[in-house]
């Protein structure tokens, strides 16, 4: 084995559960691991014992393990509060990463922070540093990466700074209204009818405010019509982005977007974006995070 | 106790409970009864022995007692399913309500019908028979009927029928948001800021697109710059209920309106349709459903 050559622990320390990778000197990953001992469960003080019962292995008395978390861990309720940079700002927080004090000598700890925007207001943690990857590995993009997901966020990017963003609430209510209004009756859990979610994206973007009522309708068609599961999987999950895309149009319009994310999910997304002339191209590059991390860890490995 | 002269036993079974009204001979309410046993956690054969414990001490050997059922105890995973009335048609179901065969022989029970609209694809159970209620009350009423709640109704009635009518999903996506999203631990219990409610009515209304956006934008307020929980919820209701009353313009524009239901949601309702200009009235009419149910009674007593 070749951990003893780990000269870095990248942890993305989210709301449910936490990844770790271990790099080498040159950033190679070496070895990855993960828990489900997300921010939302854990106070302050239980943060150190959960992150050190995971890398125990690394740790060598008489020598300091460099440790960079991104992530929830630095939200109010984490670890401890890493403010936001304010946009427009660079994706890497290397600069202003929060060294975090340890019980534990054999570790440095550091927080990345997240970024916001004061007008309108919007924040993310985490996303900064997945473009902080994606920016690593593509430094002259100039445009719009989307990262779909729970929370979609779209973030202007120019001059490798992330200029402003806007984050949507989309995947979080198609799984609210998919698992748990009424509509749960009528939704199937698994395929969907493609062509019924393009004819939703358009109808929503022709007429945004008709969503409101459109989704009751596809329950009273499962009962009066028999509506197939995956057709109101597919009109659902159309006007809700549809929604979203008739809104974010000042943020793909005319622009070179890069979706990241969830290949299937950013599947959606490209198709939607072409029906309305818009190209993009989806980025399938893993461990962005980890490449971000890695980035602010060059940033800041002179002060360790 | 005046119960035995009990001549109809009225109940409005909906999904999570039932309620029970026990009325004489000239319609006048004697008692009432109700049980959490509603049609969502019964069998269809659970049914008649659930309605007889609540009402056994009525019930008389050698004689019948005719008993109406409104609500999702017609549905199709009800007691027996009571096939829609397609609008246009009479509020009242009395002359399509389907009798449901019995074991004890000293009930007669009747099923109401729901109303059904082809297009756009719409359902109601339940509502049809407040509004013959308030019908019964107003038999000249020519407008729209819209009733707030977590599915609201908007009923276009002339010639004391119902023409067309909309269903909304506003109050279940308010609880499911308020609730469950991320907008918790924004969005307070209780209290409102009506202005902010009013000023995202107007937002919802001039954009309705923008709504997908400035939801999370009112987490971003909470964390960013302390928004009070009374705002973030007047905002979350604002949003919401203009991207109703945008769509469901055709039916409030030019049009009288009566808003029935919960007071208090009646109220919004009527401040955000004023402050476009559409006067509305609030009908304070308790008992709507137990009037319906007397008014089917009337017409299908001669059948018993």
């Amino acid at each position: 084995m070749t951990l003893d050559k780990a000269a870095l622990v990248a942890v993305d320390w989210g709301t449910t559960n936490l990844r770790v990778a271990v790099l080498d000197a040159d950033g190679v990953v070496l070895d990855k691991r993960s828990s489900d001992k997300g921010m939302g469960s854990l106070a302050p003080n239980e943060f150190e014992p959960v992150l050190l019962a995971l890398i125990d292995d690394l740790l060598q008395d008489g020598a300091v393990l460099p440790v960079i978390c991104s992530g929830m861990v630095g939200a109010r309720q984490g670890w401890q509060e890493a403010p936001y940079a304010k946009a427009p700002c660079a994706a890497s927080g290397g600069a202003s990463a929060l060294r975090v004090a340890t019980q534990d000598a054999r570790v440095d700890v550091w927080i990345l922070p997240g970024v916001q925007q004061d007008k309108p207001a919007d924040v993310m943690r985490g996303e900064e540093t997945q473009i902080a990857g994606f920016l690593a590995k593509f430094p002259k993009f100039d445009g719009v990466i989307c990262l779909p997901g729970t929370h979609t966020k779209w973030v202007r990017i120019s001059a490798e700074e992330i200029v402003s963003f806007q984050t949507y609430m989309t995947g979080e209510m198609f799984s609210l209204l998919s698992g748990q209004s009424v509509l749960r009756h009528s939704v199937g859990a698994d395929a969907m009818d493609i062509a019924a979610f393009h004819e939703a994206v358009g109808d929503a973007m022709s007429r945004p405010q008709a969503v409101s009522s459109k989704l009751f309708s596809i329950r009273a068609e499962t009962l009066l019509a028999d509506l197939p599961q995956e057709t109101a999987r597919g009109r659902l999950s159309g006007y809700l982005l549809g929604l979203e895309l008739a809104a974010a149009r000042p943020y793909w319009l005319g622009m070179d977007v890069a979706l990241v994310g969830d290949l299937a999910l950013c599947g959606l997304y490209k198709d939607a974006l072409e029906a309305q002339g818009c190209p993009s191209r989806i980025h399938d590059v893993s461990d962005l995070t980890v490449a971000g991390q890695w980035a602010a860890y060059l940033t800041i490995k002179d002060k360790l």
